[in-house]
């Protein structure tokens, strides 16, 4: 296979990334200095090597602990359980959270072959065991998935921490009543606060 | 700067692909087996050694002369003069065209500084003296750079080329052959016009 489809096949890989576009990346790389090719290179090499998981809360991390676990500022006392890693950024950005997290890995998905014992809930019921976490907010998506595995993780943790929440579904801020969906209006109802 | 900054970063480098995509794709990749990032970079790495410009055509090439200068079926004397290689996988998947290709590298663009001196028309004009070229296609984009491109090129070449065509408007004006689909593509070459 030439260099060309062999970078083309590779990029095709990525998630939204078909055959047309790996294509004109692939000579969009060719129209630029070799150095950007080899900076690409050089960044998902060390992806693999320097990259792993935090042994307290699973984030990706270069060290260990994570700079979330690592940082004396954050309130230990409040746990927040994500789906992925990604989501953490994702809170992180909104500049509202101030304690730590804890990544699921995953969710219950029975047709993706995803159970229980595939995701990172056994270390989440260790963290809280000893009685200092005050609270747990589940932050899965409110999809029917992370809906499952949001119950899922709440009963395992019942007995352990006073309080557990999940984050509310509603009308996303500047968004329009008119786009929402059904299901998500009635949510938003139903969850309404007294102002 | 993280791993996984850096990389998004790089990523993010390329058209088409924002902050956020950049982001989607390192976690995709840190989800995946490490081979994945690694045959990926492996394939960036293989582009700038191995792929250069064929010294006939300036087609992007591993060998040299490329493929299609290589291939004794094709047909020497009908020459189609393209802005970029890209095109010439575009015209080539049309399934159409037997003859050679020129490759210009760009086309006329005063905004952006190119003139004639930076397309690869000299290299033309040699290929064309000894007189043993029958016809010379000029399938530059439609577009008001390509159009200027091509009467440039067919004035260097009137003195030494018996038949001058332009591809026909089958492709949309202000598009691009790149992403034009192959029926388009073989109708614009069947329908070309003497210049």
């Amino acid at each position: 296979m030439s260099a060309i489809d062999e970078l083309a096949t590779e990029l095709s890989r990525l998630p939204g990334i078909g055959r047309k576009t790996a294509l004109r990346l692939t000579y969009h790389l060719l129209r630029q200095p070799p150095e950007q090719s080899r900076r690409l290179a050089d960044a998902l090499g060390g992806l693999s090597d320097r990259v792993h998981r935090c042994s307290v809360c699973a984030n990706l991390t270069e060290g260990d602990p994570c700079d979330i676990c690592g940082d004396s500022r954050r309130d230990r006392a409040i746990v927040c359980v994500v789906e992925e890693a990604s989501d953490i950024g994702a809170i992180e950005r909104a500049g509202e959270f101030r304690g730590v997290y804890h990544v699921l890995g995953g969710r219950l998905s029975p047709l993706d072959g995803v159970g229980p014992e595939d995701l990172n809930v056994d270390r989440l019921v260790e963290r809280v065991t000893p009685g200092t976490v005050r609270e747990v907010i589940i932050a899965t998506n409110p999809s029917l998935e992370g809906e499952a595995t949001a119950l899922y993780v709440q009963r395992q943790l019942a007995s352990h921490v006073p309080m557990i929440s999940r984050i509310a579904r509603g009308i996303p801020v500047g968004g329009d009543l008119e786009y929402a969906d059904g299901v998500t209006i009635a949510q938003a109802l139903s969850a309404r606060r007294e102002m």
